[in-house]
Parts: structure tokens; C-alpha cells; sequence
């Protein structure tokens, strides 16, 4: 039996409390920078584990465990904890029914519907497997829950706090994300996997007023929705058709109430590309045409463009992304290891290999059930049907997923660390 | 020395007291059906004043107080008392800092932005003066501060709350608010004064996702801003250019991060028309729109489509508001008593008047400092530089405003009152 | 037999070559300075009819004949002669099939959509009438046939060539026109009767390029497009709602296939107001939005905004219109004249009694079948069934139609041509 | 000397009339279909180079010329041959002033402005050289001289009028397209080169009526200027951005004068896909988007949406293509040979192949000065200072593109030709 299956084996008896934990993980989805819940349950169960250095309140609310293991590799494990302002519509026992204070002081409803509760669920059982199976391999794994993904924030508040000086510097980094595909279906992409994502808020300034005399007033909300309407000019004809951009609204609020006419609208964009002069090409799109907006309506004041957060293009080293789709191919067999082309999506996993300029490999897997995918696949229903990440129905299949999320966690972290512990074997 | 001046000289000791309470009520202003607060300053002014019978909670948070005084006419008084959503920006020392929950449990801020403080304050000014000066007038007169005007429900509550049925039934219904004028003018208007106002909530479905991939999902913020923009050729090009009719979106909000494709977007309309197949047309064309923007969109589902309220239009009786005006122009000149043409602002004042099949009177007042308004005038930015009513910054000018907003119901109400005392004496 | 009832006799054997002119000239419209047919046709009938000086080319191809018949006032008659670009889709037996080049060099169907020809031919039958009974009248006719109306520079064309020196100077001048009422109605205004038009172009630079590299080049057609939606809001939000204005555009052109992004487009801009000031604020909008789409788009160029012309409003002298409304009800009954208020259509009319300095009347008459437009009427269904002017189905009843625009024209003359006649008799 | 060198070496003697055809060619350019005079001149040509069997007439205005040299392959040389209704801007001294009439009967201009006059002469000038230098290869050639490739029907037209019956059967089919590169460089693309494109009218059907009273008509300027804003959002909402969608909206014409609405306006749109269920998705969304607009704006009649040409995918057989790039390196070097990706461009081209059901190779070569578009790069202001093809100031540098133009198609048709030549040799 060779290490990989070794380690893998521990899995099966602990599994059912691994998914009890992710289902509580689920049903208690916290906001970004808000985890200390999640925290306060991943110290504790590697705590439990035992042979884990573990540091909370790193980047404000992540967490850090450091198992050493002998000479060896170091190899760097991700999970992103936060949940999205999403009004859950799974229908799951275990649905999110919270509502949390956003930064804005708005009260929202929060859910996991980009799965980072099975992130975390994931690299919590690859930490049990890797801690109970010391004798398969040699190194050292720094376990990391990072808080704040969806903000933008998260990664570069850990960077900001120390994570590579505090803690062994990582020869490779590896990060995970399940999605909306079949589960058994690894996806690896050499190279570009991501593209940069930028959120902007645009603030318009016109005059309020009553709702029975526009004349006296400056409409934002008019203001607003044209600006809508202009963005997707952009991409539809700013961009080349080759190079995948999207500009999406994904907010847009102006008023208390119909007969008043608000002073201010604003918009919160958010901006997917994959080079640098088109990523420039956009943002200068977006200010000319709020500036042309605010212009047209006879704005009071000239638009506030308030930039969010940069997410950088995540970039698979190619030879680490071989050797971890090697280990995928081996745990999974040769059909289940696609090779995927860089997805609009984004991550601030990159900030993490740019900080530590270490080679870093991520990767998806599928969470849903193969035989409602496959089905919406043959009826052309695959939009309709299978609801994507972000959505309030995004739902992963519980048990088969994490099995699948452990595994391939694992089986990348090994095929660093085992050969070490073959090599002094 | 006749009964109107007799009556009108008593408001100069009462007036620092009263002065206080406006600007106490406008430091503390309560959203529709919230007016508790106000409510109970004024049964305590009242019962401070004797003689008058108080009852509160009619219409839930309306006030009723009347006073006999032997045979004669009765006169109904009539002064709103809730305040708007609205951030106040006007700097004054008394400005609003408050906060509260709206009906949809959003947190918002509160200010006096369409001057019901002030009604407020000068009903109770114009009861003191009546209450204390008896001798020179017969009859009895019923004060009514209504709850929850910007809701357009509360003239309904207190109908239907037995206003008509509980209190005596007045001869004639009087009603005055402030505009963005100067002080020292009033504005008749026989025939029809205000038009009709409908609000109504439009709800559009589109299908949440990733922001990274709108082809997944259907985008109801666009959904929204292209139905804005249709909903601007109801007047352009629907309607006849010589019948006014507005329709402001006063109210847009779709989404809670750029990087989510949101569910659902809200639109909040609000439509003044001045004739019934005219708010036909337009209601019916906003379904219309609605409907084939949802169609353009591939929306999930067929609009939802909500009426908030409606608020019949206000017309005065001639022969009444002609009595009123000379009242006025005995009160304050002739040249201060201007006639005007109908406005597109609305008001529930006139569902009192059908439900009691009685004349009714309603007139404005000016507010402004007569100078600010002349140099605006002069230098034709008066949209510039007056603040509207539910403007941010609508500030009427505290003493002289309330001054001619106390004598000049107490005038009108006189005209029907001191007939009568005149008649007996 | 009064003199109205002795002249309007003479109409009948007159009529059958009359109402033949009639359709002869709306079988062969002419666009605004082409009437060399017309005015010919004109010509000769008047040079048949005897006693006139005929005088063409006046204005390019404007017609005047002058009768003098003795002492008495000057009253001049006008009739505009020109047609529309317009595809004529009537199906009567005498619609017109005839096409020609218009300014910009493109051939265009023309059509008579806006019953000139019936205003030619019923002032070809006033004339007759006038110079067959010349015993029951004293004075002076000016007959003007006006080229140009369309093109917003007939009226001015005529003044410059010397209308008001080298032919009689009239106490008055009088104008009708048919419209989409029925039969037997006579419409007077007094005051106001029409507001002002101005006609604009607007041209916009993009920079062409092939359809596939949108992002190589400036998209002028979208350009366009989105000012064409901003310009809505020019009335739905820029100007009072009691204020009746208009903003249209008729015309828009770009590009002259599919496959290829144009380098321009150009707007044409029809703007209907009642005041100056709004007049004012309507043009200044229009060339900020222009200004600010240019901006939007990253436009090559400023847009190049061009008046083509601008009307005054048309005001009717208010003693002279009720002199009218007196004659037409004596010759079609009370019943049959109704007074409307001021139209958001325009007119050169105006021009002409501007430049004279002297009173004029202009009024409507009703050109459709009464049962037709009875039965619209009651179905509610007047605009789908009833075209107005300038549509391609516009289609006055010959026979009605002429008469009444012929007794009208006629009663309104003798009304200051008779009583001369009496007084002299 | 190879084969290659001694053919090409006949180019010199040769290239001054040439140049002239080219020159000739530019300023008198035909539409689609009537390219009557440029297939004279070719027929007339061929002719005096003598061995060719000319037919003319092929698919209305094409012609086809037979070489026959013996034993060996035979090649199919084509050039498309017509203009297009663009107004020239190049300021050259053989600029076009040419206008023609075009389907509708609309005069419009034509220009050379897609460099079809560059092929025709660059394959004048390969059979003079293939036709002089006969004892350097064997096999056969036919050359086509295509009409109407920019309607989409000319490739269509010649394979329907027999060219694959009438004439010698290809073993490939050789093509070739100058663009706004830099003359030296050619450009090759194994595979997919080149999209699909539909173009697609659309018609809406408003109400016309005048200018000032919008609400009796039914404005389908509005429509249409709407329906363009709509129709961005396919590409910014519906297709992933991944994959390459072109919309564009080349043609809007509406009306024909300011004060009139128009009945109807018409929109030419055209469409680059790259996939099958994409460009039924994105056809589907037209049809749609077009349905609600007449929805929305209460249409009186359903769109009319005609389908006016659909062009294949343009693929390149990808051995033939490597063979066509290895005699491209061998004639101008290594350096000038690069490999690109698919276009969103289209072309009828691959009708010709796909009906012949044999291997065919379109490449591109630059038509401009290196120093400028050098400068332009360096600038950053390719955009600004090149114009692409399809823009009225395309102008490839007439002598250099013209030689690269005959070389580069020699030298591709003796990579078949010449091996047989040298086999037999």
C-alpha cells in the first residue's frame, strides 16, 4: 500500500462528525472578517487533532496551524471561510436562516453559497489524515484558514500580519474551490486560471427633491440606470470579442421612497479581465462614462469612483499543477482530471504565491450530484437547473463532495510531502 | 377692534413657547403611523390650553380635539403630522439626527422635509388663539392631526377609524401646507388644486449568480435600468403634452455586492395625473413596460406589480375657498394673496373631504426668507438655490413662517366663525 | 338673401371641377419648393376665373393674385401648397405614386399627408366665388398660395420677396387648416392657437470600421441611439409638467449596411414648446446631451448641432378670431364652431402677420367622415383608427371637406369684406 | 534557381502595368454583383497573357480562367472582386468618386475599402507569372475571380452556377486577404480562421403621425434606438465571455423628415460567432430582444426579421495550411510568417470549399507602410491611426502589398504545382 492510499484510508471513521461540521459550518455562514465562529470551531478541532500549532486572529479573524513533521517540504494549505450577503433558497436541512450587520451597517442575510464552508469542512479532514498518519510522510504543513476572500481583503490582511515571517515559509502553496460540475471531476489549468477582478463603487450626485417636480430636482436614479446601460457598451464594443471581460452591476441603490427624489444613486461594479492594457482599458471606460453621465444630467457634482479591491490573476505554476494533477490522476484515475482554460472568476489566493514568490497550484472539483448534472446537461438545461456559486441555491452535495474535497487536498499535499518520506524511508 | 384682529392679538406672548415646540417637533420627527411623540405634545398642549375635548389614537396615531362653542358653524382643522426618510442637510441647530425603522425594517434616517412640523405647530398656535379668545366667535371647531400622509393611508385610517361618525361634522374642511415661497405669500387655488398620485412598487425577477458569469444568470439590475429608462416615454411620448403628468422612480434597489448577480431588483414609481383616462393610460403602460422588459430580459418571472397607495385629486369648492382668500387678504393685503394654476403634488386631504361630502378649502403658504428667495429669483437660480419640499435642505424660515402659518388658519377658520359670533352678538 | 348666403350659392356648379382639382393635386404632390405644377394649376384657374392679377415666383414659387373690387378693407387669404415625404398608403383611387429628390439629393415618395392641396383648392373656390359675386362685397382680396410650409421657410421666402410691398397691405390676413376632426366642426382659438416648432440636426462622429472590431472603431449608430433615449428625458424630467412640450425625432440615419460601423449619424429633431424660457432650456439640453453622448462614446468629434428652422407661435388677434367664430357660426350654425385651446403644432403663419404688424386668425376645420370618426370615437379607439396628419393614411373626405373648407374660407372674408359692401350699398 | 525564384523572378518586367490595373481597379470599384467593368478588365487581361480559357458570367458577374499544364494537381486560386457603399476618404490620387445604385435604389457611394481590388490585381499578376513561367511546374489552375463576397451570395452564386461542374475539380482551394498589418508580414492560422456572420434585418412597425402629438403615434425611432441599447447586452449578458460574439448594428435608418414620425425603421444587423449553440443563442436573442422592444413600445404589427446572407466558419485544413506557411517562409523569410488565432472576420471563402469537400488555406497578408504602422504601435495609437479594413480611409501602400500580394499567392500555388513540376522534372 503505497503512502497516498494510507493516508486516505483514515478517512472513512471520521467522516460522519467531519460532515456534521460542515453542515454546522453552513448553517452558521459569517461575513467576511465577522468567521470568529468558524475560527473559534477549526482551532478547536485541530486542537483535538493534536500535533498542531495553532494561532487565531491572524489577518484579524484566520486562523494558522503548523504541523512539523521531520525534514521535508513545507506546503502551504488553504481554505477561504467567509459567506456572501445571500439570502439562502436551498431548502437544505441545515440552510442558513442568518442575518449579519454588514460594513454599511445594513442588516443582511448571509449564506454559504460559494462553498467555503466545504473549504474549510475539506482541509480540516486533509489536517485529520495528514495528523494521523504521520508515519507516510515527512515535512512540514502550515494549515490556513483565511477570512475575508469575498472582500477582496482577506489574504492581504494575513500577508500584512506576518504569515510568511511568522510561520515556515512554504515551498509550494495549494489552494481548492468546488463548483457547480459533477462531483468526481477534477479541473487543472496550467497557467493562467484566473483572471483579475476589481470592485468599484460609483457614487452619483444629483439634486433631491419632490417627486412632483422633477424639473427642480437632478434624477440620479435616471442617472443610474443609464449608467447601467452604457457599461455594457464596454464589452460589447470597447473589448475585443477574444478577450474575455465582463463588467457586472452587481448593486445598485438610490432612494428611500417613490415620491422623493434622492439626492445620490450608487452603483457597486465589479470588473473581470485578463490583461493588464484591457483591465486599464476598462476602468478608464467606466470613469469616462460616469463622468459622460453625471455630464448629461447636469449632475451637481462630478461621480466618486472608489476602488474596492484588486484581485490579481491567479497563475498556476505549470510544473507544480502537473505533479498535483499526477496525484489527482492517481487518487481519482486518468477520467476524472480535466484540463480546464482560464475561467472570469477570481480569488486573492494569488496574493499569497506573489507575497511568498513560491510556486502555488489550484484547482476545482465539482460538488453536485452526477446524475442531476448529466441530466441537465442532455436537456441543454445546465443554466436553468444547476444553480452556480453565488446563487441562493447553490448547493453542493454534501457527503460525496467533502469526501472528494479531503481527498484531493490530501493527495496534492502528498505528492510533495510522501516522496520526502519515501526518500528517508 | 373686529373679531379677526381681536383673535389674531393674542399670538404674540404665546409665540416664544410655540416657536419652541416647532423646533422641538422638527428635532424629533416620527415616520408615517409612528407619530407617538408627536402625539402626545399635542394632547398635552391641548389639555394645557383647556377647553378642548382631546382624543388620541384615531386612525391609530391621529389626534382629535374639539371645541364647542355654542351654535354656529363647525369647522374641521386639519394639520399632518409625519416626517420623511430623508438624511436632513439643512445645518440648522435643530436639526434632525434621528433615525428609525421603516416598514420594511431598513433603518433609515428621519427629517421634517415637507414642513408637517410646522402644520403641526401652527394648528396648535390657531387652537390657542381660538381657545382663548371665545368671546369673539360661535360655533364649534374640530382639530385634526392626521398620522401618515407621505403614506397616503392616513386620511383613510381616521375615516375609517369613525372620524365622521365620532366627532361632530364639520360645514367646511380647511387645510394649509408650506411651499418653497417667500413669507408673506398665499396661494389660492379654486377648482382643482392638486392632481392624483399613485404609488406603486414594481418587482422584477431575474436569476442570481456569479458576477464573473452573467450568461448563467439573468440580470435584474439591467432589468431595472432599461424598464427606468422606458418608463421615461410615458410622458415623452404616451401622454399629451398638455396634460401634466410625471412619473419619477423615486426608489430603485436591486443587490448587496457588486460581485453577485442579485435575484430580484425593486422599483418604487411614483405617477401624478390631473385626469382618470390619462392615470388609466399611464398605469396601464407601466405594466406594459414592466412586462416586455421582463420578456426582453428572459426574466424568471412575470413582474410583480403592487399598488402602494392612491391619492385622489384635491379640489377646492369655489364659493369656499373665495371666502377664504378675503379672509387672507384681510389678514395680510391684497397683494399678498396670489391665485395659482393646479401642481402635480398631491395629498390625501381631499379623501376627507369626499368621505364627509362637504366643501373643503386646502391653500399654501410661503416659508422662505422673502430675501433669499428675491436674490434667487433675481438671479434665476431658484431651482439651484431653494430647496423643494422633501429636499434634504428644505428649511422654512422658523419665526415668520409659523407667525403667518398660525394667522392664517386662524383667519380662515374665523371666516366661518365670527360670521357667526357677529350674528349673536 | 344676405350677402354670405348669395356668394356661398354660387358654389355649386363650381363644384365638380373644383373637387377634380382637388384630387388632380393630391395625385401630384410637390415637396416645399418644388410647387412649379401646383402653382401653375393655381395660375391658370385664377386666370380663368377673371378679374385677378396674378403674379407667380413670388417666395421661388409662391402664387399671389389680387382682386380689387373698389373700397373696403384688404384682407389677405392664405393657402400653403407643399407635400411630405411621405408614402402615401391610402388606397384611394387618386393617391398619389410620385417620388422626387429632396434636399439632400435622395429620391423620396411624396404624399399630400398634411391636406395642403385641399388648402389650395378650397381658396381656388373661395376665390371663385369672391370674383363671381363681386356685387355683394367691397374691398381688396390678396390671394396667397405659400410655398414651402414643411421646409419652415415658405412664409419668410415671401416676406423677403416683397409680400408686403409690392402687393396690397391687408387689415388682416387669414389662414385655415384640416385636421383629423369630422366633417362640420370649426375649431377657433383665440390667443394662442399654436406654439413654437424648431427643427435641428445633429450629427455625430464616431469612426467607422469593419463590423467584426467594434473596439477599432467609435460606434456612431449606438451613439445615437442612447442620445435618442437621454432626449426622452428632456420632457419626462427637464421641464414642468404643466408646460406642454414635445421633443421628436423623425428621422434618424447611420451607416448603409450591416457589415460595416458607419462614421456617422445624424439626427433630426423636431421641438414643440409654449415659452421662451422653456424654448430656451429645451435647446440648451439638447446640445448638453448631444455634448455628453459625444463624451460617453469617445467620439471623434463635437456633435455638429444645425437649427433648420424655427416657427413662431401662432397667435390669433383676439377681436378678429371671434369675427370669424361669428361668421363661420352663421354659415354652419352654432353648434358647429367649438373653441380649443392652444395645440403643441406649429405653423410659418405666423410669420407673415409679424412681419405685417397687422391682426390675423387662424382656425381648423374637420376633414373626416363624421360617422367614421363617431364610431372611433365611441370605441375608443381615435388614435388606432383615425390617422392624424402627416400619417401615410391621412385621408380628408374629398367632397365634405372641400365644401366646408370652401364656405368657410369664404365666411370668414366677408365677414370684413361684406359689411364694406353693406355700407357702401 | 528553384522553381519558386524563377517564377517570381518574372514579377518585375511585369509589376509597372500592374500597378496600374491596381490603381485603375481603386478608383472605379462596383458593388456586389455589378462588378461588370473589373471583370472585363480581367477577362481582357488573362486574355493577353494567353494559355487560359476565360468563361465569364459565372454566377452572374465572376469569371473563371483555366490553365492547363500538363499532369499534376490542381489548384484553385480565388479573389473576391467587389466594393462597397462607403464614401473614400483616403485622399489618394486614384481615390474612388464612383456612386452606384444600390438594392434598395438608394445611390450610394463605393469605394475599395475591403482591398478586393488588391486581390484581383495581386492574382493578375500570379497567372501572369504561373501563365509566363509554364516550364516550371504542371498541373492545372483555375482562377477565380469571385463576385459579391460582401453580400454574402457570390461564392454561393458561382457554386450554384456549375463551378465545381464546369470546371476542373481543385485539390485545394488557395485564398488570400490583405488587413492593416504591416506589408512583409503574413499571417497564417491552421484551423479555425475565421467566424460565422449573419446579417439580419430587422423592421419595426410603429404608427407615424406628427411630430407634435407623439401620443396618437406610435415612435419607431424610439423602438429602434432601444432595441439597439438592448441588443449590447447580449454580448455583455448572454454569451460567455470566453468565447468570441460580435453584435453589431451597421445600419438604422428611420423617417425622413424631423416633424413627421415615421411608420417603421429598419435596422441592419450583423453577427460573428464562433460556435454553433452560441450563434443560435445569440439569433434567438435578437428575435427576442426585437419581439419585446414592439412589446414594450405597443408595436402595431410583430418585427419582421429577415435573414440576408449566413457565412460559414472559415477552417483551414491544417496540412495544407503548414504546407502554404513553408512556402511563405521559404519566399519572404521565417521572421515574416506568424501564427495567429481565429477572427471575429467572416467571408464566403469557405462555401467554396465546403461545396468542393476538398482541404482549403486562407492567410492574411499586411497592406501597410511598416514605418507607420511601426510609429502607430509605438504610440500606442493603433486604433486612432490605422485604419482597418471597411473604414473610407483603408489605403494599403499600393507597389509593396501588390508585390507580397502576387508573391505570396505564387508561392502557395507552387507548393502544389511546382513539387509535381520538379517529380516529372
Amino acid at each position: 500500500m503505497d503512502s497516498l492510499t494510507a493516508v486516505l484510508d483514515a478517512l472513512e471513521p471520521l467522516f460522519p462528525a467531519l460532515e456534521a461540521d460542515y453542515q454546522d459550518l453552513h448553517a452558521h455562514p459569517e461575513l467576511a472578517f465577522q468567521e470568529k465562529r468558524t475560527a473559534a470551531l477549526v482551532a478547536e478541532r485541530l486542537a483535538a487533532q493534536g500535533g498542531w500549532e495553532v494561532t487565531t486572529g491572524v489577518g484579524r479573524t484566520g486562523v494558522v496551524a503548523v504541523l512539523r513533521n521531520g525534514e521535508g517540504p513545507t506546503v502551504m494549505l488553504r481554505a477561504d471561510m467567509d459567506a456572501l450577503p445571500v439570502k439562502e433558497a436551498t431548502g437544505l436541512p441545515y440552510a442558513s436562516t442568518v442575518t449579519a450587520t454588514d460594513d454599511s451597517g445594513t442588516e443582511v442575510p448571509v449564506m454559504h453559497a460559494c462553498g467555503h464552508d466545504l473549504h474549510v469542512a475539506a482541509l480540516l479532514g486533509a489536517c485529520a489524515l495528514l495528523s494521523s498518519r504521520t508515519e507516510h510522510w515527512k515535512g512540514t504543513v502550515v494549515a490556513v484558514f483565511q477570512p475575508g476572500e469575498e472582500s477582496g481583503y482577506g489574504a492581504r490582511a494575513m500577508v500584512d500580519d506576518g504569515l510568511f515571517e511568522r510561520f515556515p515559509k512554504p515551498d509550494v502553496i495549494l489552494g481548492q474551490h468546488v463548483g457547480p460540475g459533477p462531483v468526481g471531476l477534477i479541473a487543472t489549468c496550467p497557467g493562467t486560471v484566473m483572471g483579475a477582478t476589481d470592485s468599484i463603487t460609483v457614487k452619483l450626485f444629483g439634486r433631491g427633491g419632490h417627486g412632483s417636480k422633477p424639473e427642480s430636482a437632478v434624477d440620479p436614479v435616471l442617472m443610474a440606470a443609464s449608467l447601467v446601460l452604457r457599461l455594457q457598451t464596454i464589452v460589447s464594443r470597447e473589448t475585443p470579442a477574444q478577450e474575455p471581460v465582463v463588467v457586472t452591476v452587481g448593486k445598485l441603490h438610490a432612494g428611500t421612497t417613490a415620491a422623493v427624489i434622492p439626492d445620490t444613486a450608487e452603483l457597486g461594479i465589479n470588473v473581470r479581465t485578463s490583461s493588464a492594457p484591457v483591465r486599464d482599458k476598462v476602468l478608464a471606460a467606466i470613469e469616462r462614462l460616469a463622468k459622460a453621465e453625471s455630464d448629461a444630467a447636469g449632475a451637481t457634482a462630478e461621480p466618486e469612483i472608489t476602488p474596492v479591491y484588486h484581485l490579481p490573476m491567479t497563475v498556476n505554476d505549470t510544473a507544480a499543477a502537473e505533479r498535483v494533477a499526477d496525484a489527482h490522476r492517481k487518487a481519482f484515475g486518468d477520467a476524472a482530471v480535466m484540463t480546464m482554460g482560464p475561467t472570469t472568476a477570481s480569488e486573492d489566493f494569488g496574493i499569497l504565491a506573489t507575497a511568498a514568490q513560491v510556486p502555488s497550484v489550484y484547482w476545482f472539483w465539482g460538488g453536485l450530484d452526477p446524475e442531476v448534472f448529466t441530466a441537465a446537461f442532455a436537456a441543454g438545461r445546465l443554466d436553468e437547473d444547476i444553480p452556480q456559486n453565488h446563487a441562493p441555491t447553490f448547493a453542493p452535495q454534501s457527503g460525496p463532495a467533502l469526501t472528494v474535497g479531503v481527498r484531493s487536498m490530501v493527495a496534492a499535499a502528498l505528492s510533495w510531502l510522501a516522496a520526502a518520506g519515501e526518500a528517508t524511508a
